[in-house]
């Protein structure tokens, strides 16, 4: 037993517990609550952030903290949790709690005008509000910074660490020679699959209780989750018994299909973090890119293969016979695996997805590193489409402004999203030496699957880094060309190259 | 502007953030949460009251409050606010730390044991625990009692202030005098209506959208407020624009409808907090019996009366036509208004309903002013639904376990009830000669009802006592005189004696 850490338990605890009520009020107001309530109920968000903020800068905290010295006394989960506070508590007590305020205040309408604006396709609106997140980003990005670190590098390792702009220049540099290229080929083959019976009249209710049923397939646990509606899926958790999803439907009955399978993998990955870690700060998935292989695994490697559908094609048919009685299975694969350069990230096939991470990423080194103003970026994103994909928005709807993060300062989470799908390919190419993964899809069996990514990822919280659990999992350092591997192998083979 | 009151503010904003917190993991609680998250996300709640303890007994806020002096310089609804705040300061500085936190931990559990019991029908399974409670609850009553005040007073006084055991027994004493032999002979004069038709398959999905439906046409507003299914419906509020009811859906029709113009009576007092008032410890109800006061109205005396079904029974005829079709208008308002004496309170009519509550009190009484053991309460409980209502429970589940109130330390909280009842009736016939309420019911107008309602009662939140209200909107004392008169009138009429 550690005696300092004892006695900081109780403000680590009440840290959480603000924490884990602001996580309720986001979900219900994702969810359910009524229309006029947002000002109001954000009065009384704003007041328990700041109380939260007031805990984790408490001088007696602090000095408990120190006290703990290099954790004697205690256990590994107890180890991570003091590490993830101490770096949470350093990140804030460096920020003035002035700006901190200013900056709470400024993100809690610029979501708003930012929605605004993009329903008027009107970047010029929300140029300015980007503008004041941006500046709030790098003057705390320096607060961060160790001598002599770049600002951007910060803002990556926050979401990532131990990847900075050398590593990912390296690893979107491969993407970009290899699935470029790749990508023309497919296209030019003229072997593209009919999708159109993907569209129509998917009963809501239907897609619903299919949603319901691949979860729960997947191996969600209902005992100790729950799924609702909300305009955008997403996954939230309260702790490891409490885990949410949510899923839309619309007119594209595999806009919900491999949304809730997506989401049911970060579900999975919150349900299987140890009773020891949860409701601590080391109680939640590694790194956002480590959170995003998991989802992507179950939703593109695991939920787009033709083994997957084995056992369920013949339920999803009769499910919905008008739409589907007289597609064949190797239909319905190719179809949900149509390659298609488009503008939109969110509906972006398994195979340029991560271009357009790599147009996001080299705008976000720009207005970072390179101090190009944001006025900018409606002409350098449309340069870069082009350039990648293509492609080339008519509009900033379906451009600069399609995506939501900048608005909440979230500049550098975008990389998670790529290299999230390199961590899973490269899961994958181990697990297939250690289990008949194609055979257990086709007998309706993919516990073993998940079992596996609980031993080797799940149970781990954050007790280790993305990169340790790769090096652990894999017996090598991060290598994004298992990713390329498997896309072309994959591409290559649907497409008949 | 009071100086005191303005640094007072955010210790106020504080202490109602974390109160709105555990309001909305309440909510959660019975309406989605999954089912094995509760003893994790306790901790959180726990940790949470805690906090909300700490503030409500900061010395700095104890001193700001007390440097306030009478209120000059603020507004009427801050002086509101302000007592409101001292008020349960002072209840919470007289509880020692530790035996606050005992009690918390021991109601956590109490409710569980308590339905574990219910479930046995083994009233001895509880007795300790209820035991337990209920010296918690009277030491801590010893605690606020002002010199000389009796326990059970200081109980009662916390619900309904303004109301204490001699006007209590005044109230009961004129209901038992006056409705135990009506009740009598209400149920010999042979008339009893057919009500069977009310059961049956009523599928679950059109209740549902017809309860949506009855809470619109009554003026609960959907822009402020939801509806979710519980197993027993309930009222409860972020603010005056985030109030949430519930209701549940059984083979009873009647069940669900009357319950869901219940809550929306409710509902409706909540959401006519005016905006001054909502956040503050002033902006709720006046106390538990106006609000019963409100529900009751709305379901009993609008809900429950010919006129109100005049436009609307087609439209339910024509929701469940297999059930309904060849059931009169008349014939429904008789079935939906059957006397019939009962063992289960929430399932008792207007009529018998106060007798419950009668029983109630009168064991209250016994248990915290004559040194009752608990031990003597079902028989006791069997004794006087003997006396009253002429039946006699079978077993505990049907007797004194059918609430969960006392579960969790509320004594003096049932005349809250019957006093609702009555100043309902109080407040219709003042109403009557300022409006034709029944014309506009048959027109299928009930919103001039409602806002005077909100004129009269809701827009004062707590501004008044439930004993200023009544007088001011009907120009006398509290008087169960009226109260009686109704009863008699309406059942008088629908029995024919």
């Amino acid at each position: 037993m550690n005696e300092s850490y004892e006695r900081l338990k109780p403000y680590m605890e009440k840290a959480q517990a603000l924490q884990t009520a602001m996580v309720l009020f986001e979900w219900d107001n994702e969810t359910l609550a009524p229309r006029a309530a947002a000002p109001y109920t954000a009065r009384m968000i704003g007041a328990i952030s700041e109380e939260y903020l007031r805990v984790m800068t408490d001088e007696t905290a602090r000095k408990l903290a120190q006290d703990c010295g290099d954790g004697a006394g205690m256990t590994e989960a107890e180890a991570a949790a003091l590490r993830e506070f101490r770096e949470e508590m350093k990140k804030l007590e460096r920020i003035p709690a002035k700006e901190y305020r200013e900056y709470a205040e400024l993100t809690a309408r610029s979501a708003g005008i930012w929605a605004e604006a993009r329903k008027n396709r009107d970047f010029g609106a929300f140029a300015p509000t980007l503008r004041q997140v941006l500046d709030y980003q790098k003057r705390f990005a320096s607060y961060q910074a160790e001598p002599g670190q770049k600002l951007y590098d910060v803002m990556l390792d926050s979401y990532e660490k131990g990847f900075d702009m050398e590593s990912l220049d390296r690893f979107f540099g491969q993407l970009k020679t290899e699935l470029v290229p790749f990508l023309r080929q497919v296209m030019d083959c003229g072997r593209q699959p009919d999708d159109a019976f993907l569209e129509g009249d998917y009963p809501k209710e239907k897609q619903e209780a299919f949603a319901g049923f691949l979860a729960r397939y997947v191996g969600f646990d209902f005992d100790r989750g729950v799924m609702a509606v909300s305009a955008h899926p997403f996954t939230t958790n309260l702790h490891n018994h409490d885990v949410r999803i949510t899923n839309a439907y619309t007119r594209r009955v595999d806009d919900a299909i491999f949304s809730v399978i997506h989401e049911s993998g970060h579900g999975i990955y919150e349900q299987g973090i140890p009773d020891a870690l949860t409701l601590t700060p080391a109680g939640q998935g590694a790194s956002m890119g480590m959170h995003e292989s998991q989802s992507r695994f179950f939703e593109n490697i695991i939920g787009r293969s033709r083994a997957f559908w084995v056992p369920l094609y013949g339920r999803l048919q009769e499910t919905f016979p008008e739409q589907l009685k007289t597609v064949s299975l190797d239909a319905f694969v190719r179809a949900v695996n149509k390659a298609r350069p488009g503008l939109i990230r969110i509906q972006a096939d398994e195979l340029t997805y991560s271009l357009h991470i790599m147009v996001r990423y080299e705008v976000e080194k720009l207005l970072v590193e390179q101090g190009m103003d944001v006025r900018e970026l409606p002409e350098i994103w449309a340069e870069k489409y082009r350039e990648y994909l293509g492609v080339c928005p008519e509009n900033d709807g379906e451009g600069v402004l399609q995506d939501i993060h900048w608005s909440q300062g979230s500049f550098g989470y975008f990389p998670s999203y790529a290299l999230g799908s390199a961590f899973g390919a490269q899961m994958y190419e181990t697990m297939k030496t250690q289990m008949d993964v194609e055979g257990l899809l086709e007998q309706g069996n993919p516990a073993p699957i998940r079992e596996y990514l609980r031993e080797h990822v799940h149970r781990y919280g954050k007790m280790k880094t993305s990169r340790q659990i790769l090096k652990d999992m894999t017996g090598k350092e991060f290598d994004a060309g298992c990713y390329i591997r498997y896309l072309k192998e994959k591409y290559g083979m649907l497409y008949g190259i």
